[in-house]
């Protein structure tokens, strides 16, 4: 009996070394050398390469090392067992950092304040700015933006998947994700791919934008239609796209997003998982489970989330 | 008796606009037009040219046009009757929107994202970033800094003319001032321009901060010694600078900040007053102060702010 940790990157020794030092009386073993493959009761992956865990034929329960599960839903034999996420509550407030931070840029002009800097010019602002913020999906991520945003007086409203009452104006279907396009400066999405989000945001909720907002994706890049977003910005129906999240990570070398002049494009750091945090949680979430049968944080398999 | 608007810049003709519309059984006049100065009991002023004020012998009360009173507590002729200032939460808001995102691009270094892009190079974060932010001053704008920080994740600390309890750790004292300075990532002052904090953020609080530390500015220009922060960027003593406020404004022509690579100047416009909220509070606080004999929002002249 053991636990397993699969990485498709080269984050998985820290972390079976994180997960030794927290479960010392436990089995922790490395894919790919997994010595007894069918030991395993419990896997922690991330994107693992395809039909790593077929040997694992006696596991119990998956949680994925990160808040996206779409890598674990996809694969066939995980069918029939829970699926968990990592919730780290630091990782929300991480995403509406950068959220924040880029509206704040764009909406204020510091890219005009800097030219006229250099020009050494001294322009004093009467333009007053209370941005609207369209927040698409209200999960951890989603409500973690919004309360950044209305911390700073910006006006939020929401899209999500199903009508729900609260403190924040939620729009849902199809003719509110289009409502809120229409009426926000700056469209965030927080999404998970599912398959009602993949190429949600397409050709139509763009051309709902106004020609001076922003989209902003912070979730999946699955979620929006790239080619449709590089049509939209060069007929001006929007006017800036920042982007943490690609169809394809990393974005692939000669991608026209890397050079657009109107297209922000980091590379999938908006949140970032720290190893400690995230090891703590894995080892609470391991302990929990084998004592009680029930994985934390688990998935809605129907939802995809 | 009348109400009177005394302005050393171009904004007055619409605030005496605005302040009409609120206040339409009253006289409301406007600087230097005013035809019976000796009527006038109240008077909403910023910056006013010297002796302006010297001719309004029957004035009752004064309000600053904004969170500073230190031009008003500079003229001898306002010294017996109170003096307030112009609070609105939002101003709080949008200087708290101005740090933290200063605060989140250099934490999460967006410039050098934005080298990446242009070279198409797709580097991956490691480093998690929670960064400390030391926050002198926590009046209404200091607050405001903390709470949006603090919805971030940033560890915040704060130092304060007087020690305080509360939820934010704060110093105080100039020993607290090194502490804060040597401890912080983010030295962000918001202090008004009193006798105590003129000249406050000199070369020992500059010795005392980290080489890869920056210091913000929003509150008041004479804080800060600016030939000694020119002196310790050179040096090496920290690293950056963000200034919003000046020791005279607008920043001269050649002054070396305009062109310095590791200052960043803005003209004074990380909070904006709001001329309709801004006229709604001033009408309110005449009414109370005609209706009651007390002014809203005075200043504590012994403290200065």
């Amino acid at each position: 009996m053991s636990l397993a940790v699969i990485m498709g990157d080269d984050r998985g020794s820290r972390l079976a070394r994180l997960l030794k030092e927290r479960l010392p009386s436990e089995a922790v073993t490395l894919w790919p050398g997994i010595g007894n493959p069918e030991g395993v009761r419990f896997a922690v992956v991330w994107k693992h390469p395809a039909r790593a865990l077929d040997a694992l034929t006696g596991l119990e329960a998956v949680m994925s090392y990160g808040a996206g599960v779409d890598f674990l839903l996809a694969d066939p034999v995980l069918r029939d067992i829970p699926v968990g996420r990592l919730v780290d509550p630091d990782l929300g407030q991480q995403i509406a950092g950068y959220v924040v931070a880029h509206v704040t840029a764009l909406a204020r002009d510091f890219a005009g304040l800097a030219v006229d800097q250099r020009a050494g010019q001294w322009r004093a602002g009467s333009r007053l700015v209370r941005p609207k913020v369209g927040i698409l999906g209200l999960g951890s991520v989603g409500r973690a933006v919004a309360v950044a945003c209305r911390t700073l007086g910006y006006d939020v409203a929401a899209w999500t998947r199903r009508p729900r009452d609260g403190e924040i104006r939620c729009r849902h279907g199809r003719p509110g994700l289009l409502a809120l396009a229409t009426e926000s400066d700056f469209l965030v999405s927080t999404l998970p791919a599912t398959g009602e989000t993949r190429e949600l945001i397409d050709r139509s909720v763009f051309a709902a934008m106004r020609p001076d907002a922003t989209i902003i994706n912070v979730g999946r890049g699955e979620c929006l239609v790239e080619d449709d977003l590089l049509t939209a910005l060069d007929r001006g129906n929007l006017g800036r796209a920042v982007l943490d999240v690609f169809a394809t990570e990393p974005l692939p070398d000669g991608h026209p997003f890397w050079s657009h002049p109107r297209v922000t494009v980091t590379p999938h750091v908006a949140g970032l998982t720290d190893p400690l945090r995230a090891a703590d949680i894995v080892a609470r979430n391991y302990r929990h489970f084998i004592a009680t049968g029930e994985l934390p944080d688990a998935v809605n398999r129907a939802a995809g989330y």
